[in-house]
C-alpha cells in the first residue's frame, strides 16, 4: 500500500500524522520531533518495562487490529499494575508488512486510543517500519511509584499466602479455542486470550510482600517468586480459581490452566496480617482475589497438590521462546 | 536451537542470564524483576526515542551480529546526540528466528557491551521472543538534558546557516556496496553503513538554534527543519562534504548522497554569531563541521543548487517505509 502523500510528505509520515499523532501526549511534542521530552513527576521513581508481540507467536495474524493494539498495551500495563506503578506513557514500534491496508493502521490506532483513555496512558513516541515478515510490535511502558514503593518479585516470607486475582487458565484455553482446538461456544475464552484485563490501581506500596503478573504460566511465574525469595510454595489445584468456561472445558485441561500463559492476572505474596486489607482493596475494585497456597522453607520451586492431596506431575516449566 | 536449561529455567531465561544480564545497569535490577526502577536524575528532563530495525530492511541478514547490535544502539544514540541529551539507558526487544544459533546472541550482546562502555549507556530491560520471520529489533533510548535544553527541530531563523557534521552519503553508498551494486575496494562505505558514529557530547543547550540527525536523507531531513521553522533552505551541492570514497564513486552518485539515508550525522541550524563557537566545539571533539547553505523566507522546502548555480532536480523525498 502506498497511501497518498499529504503536505508533500511521503506515505510513512502521512500515515503517522493521520493515525498516531492524535494519540500523542504533551511530552510527545506532536510526534514532530525526533524524541519525546518528559519532565519526570517530582519525587517519584520511574518503572519501565517493554514487551514485544509477533504475529503467529503472540497473536493470530487475522486478529482484529484494535484488539492487537489493546493487548500490546495491556500486557505492558499488566506489568506496571503488578509493580504498583501509575501509568505515565509509552513508546511504540510497529513493523508491518508492506501490503498492510491502511484500515489495519486505523484499527490499530483506534484500539490504542480506546485503552489510552481507559488507563490514563499517552503516546510518547514511536517508529513505523516495513518488514518482509509478520507484524512485529513492541511497546515500552513508563510508570511511576513513590520512592521505594515498587513491588518486587523478591520479598515473600515463609508463611505468606499465595494470592491470584481473577481466574487462571482462560488465556491458554482461549488460544486453543481461537485455533479451533477447543470448543468455546460463548467466545469467552477467546476474548480473554485476546484482551487481558490489567489490574491497574489495585496495588499500592506496602499492601503486599511481593508480586508479579502471570504471563508465562502460573506455575512458572510462581517459581520466579520462589527463587527470588529462596523459598518453596505449595498451592492446592482445587483452590486455583477457574472461570465457568474453563471448568466447562473439563478437568483434563487443568494442567494447561496451571502452566499455560497469557493470564495477565496478579500473583501476590502477602502475610496473614495483611490479608484482610488486601481483600478489602480487591473488593473495592471489584477484583476477585483467591488464596491458593503458601510459601514455606524448601528448595525454591512450586509444589501443586491435587484434590486428592497428592502432588500433581506437571510438564516442566511454562512458555519459553527458545 | 534449544540451549541447555540452567537452574531449572527454560532456555529463554538461560539465554537472557548468559548474554544480557551482564549488560544490566543498576536500574535493571539484574533483569530478575518484571520492570526496571529508575530514579530520574535530579533537576533534569528526560529525552526518549525508539527505533526499530528489521533484517532485510535496515540491515542485511548476514551482517555480523555485533555490528547489528552496535548500529541499533547507535541510531538511537544519534537521536540523543542531535537533541543534546546525555545517554542514560535503554530497553531492548529482540525477535529472533527459532533456528538462531547461540553464537548470534553472544555476538549481539558483545556488540552491545562494547558500545555501552563507549557511550556510557546501560541496559534497563528487554524482551526476547521468537519469530517466524526475520530478525526484528527495537531499542528505546533514554537520555537527559537540563530543563529547557533539548534541541528541537523547530527554531531555525532566516539567515541561519545550515551545518552538517562528518560526511554525507556514505551510508547510502555503503548499502549499495554491501549489496554488490557499487565498487568499494577499501570497505570504507560499507563500514560507514554498518556502523554510524553518533555525535554524542557535541551539542549543549544554546549552541545551535535547531537540530536533528540525518537518518532519512539530507534533503528530506532538512525539509523537516524547514517545515518546523516555516522557512525554506538553500544548500550548495558542491559544499556538501563527501568522503574520498564517496567522491571516488563518481559524480553520478551525488543525488544518492543527497537523498539517501543512514548518515547519522548532525544537521544543524545556527546563526552567524554562533558559528565561531560551534566550530570551536566541533574542532575540540575532532568532528568535521561544514556550512552547506542557509535558511531563508519562502515556502518550506529545500533548494539544492548545483556547481553550475542551477537548481538540481532530485527524486522527491527520501526513504519511506510505506
Amino acid at each position: 500500500m502506498q497511501p497518498a502523500a499529504t503536505d508533500g510528505l511521503p506515505g510513512e509520515f502521512a500515515l503517522i500524522a493521520r493515525h498516531f499523532r492524535p494519540l500523542a501526549g504533551p511530552a510527545a511534542l506532536g510526534l514532530t520531533d525526533d524524541a519525546a521530552l518528559l519532565v519526570p513527576p517530582a519525587g517519584r521513581e520511574l518503572v519501565l518495562t517493554v514487551d514485544a508481540m509477533v504475529a503467529g507467536v503472540h497473536f493470530l495474524p487475522d486478529d482484529p487490529p484494535d484488539l492487537v493494539a489493546r493487548k500490546l498495551m495491556r500486557v505492558n500495563l499488566s506489568d506496571l499494575a503488578a509493580k504498583g506503578a501509575v501509568p505515565l506513557g509509552y513508546l511504540l514500534t510497529v513493523a508491518a508488512p508492506r501490503a498492510t491496508p491502511e484500515a489495519w493502521f486505523a484499527g490499530f490506532a483506534a484500539g490504542l486510543a480506546q485503552d489510552q483513555a481507559a488507563f490514563g496512558f499517552a503516546l510518547l513516541g514511536g517508529d513505523t517500519t516495513s518488514t518482509p515478515g509478520p507484524f512485529s510490535l513492541s511497546l515500552t511502558a513508563l510508570g511511576h511509584v513513590a520512592p521505594g514503593g515498587m513491588i518486587r518479585r523478591a520479598g515473600a516470607q515463609a508463611g505468606d499466602g499465595v494470592f491470584v486475582t481473577g481466574t487462571i487458565g482462560d488465556g491458554a484455553l482461549g488460544l486453543l479455542a481461537a485455533q479451533g482446538r477447543l470448543v468455546d461456544h460463548s467466545g469467552y475464552l477467546r476474548d480473554r486470550y485476546r484482551l487481558p484485563q490489567p489490574r491497574i490501581g489495585l496495588l499500592r506500596p506496602g499492601l503486599v510482600a511481593a508480586g508479579m503478573d502471570v504471563s508465562d504460566g502460573l506455575v512458572q511465574d510462581l517459581g520466579h517468586l520462589c527463587r527470588a525469595a529462596g523459598l518453596a510454595a505449595t498451592i492446592e489445584a482445587a483452590l486455583v480459581p477457574l472461570s465457568p468456561a474453563a471448568r466447562a472445558a473439563g478437568p483434563e485441561w487443568l494442567p494447561t490452566c496451571l502452566t499455560g500463559g497469557d493470564d495477565y492476572e496478579l500473583l501476590l505474596a502477602a502475610p496473614a496480617a495483611a490479608e484482610p486489607e488486601l481483600r478489602t482493596v480487591a473488593a473495592e475494585h471489584g477484583v476477585p482475589l483467591t488464596r491458593i497456597g503458601h510459601f514455606h522453607a524448601g528448595p525454591p520451586g512450586v509444589i501443586v497438590r491435587g484434590a486428592d492431596g497428592i502432588v500433581m506431575p506437571l510438564p516442566v516449566g511454562g512458555w519459553s521462546h527458545f
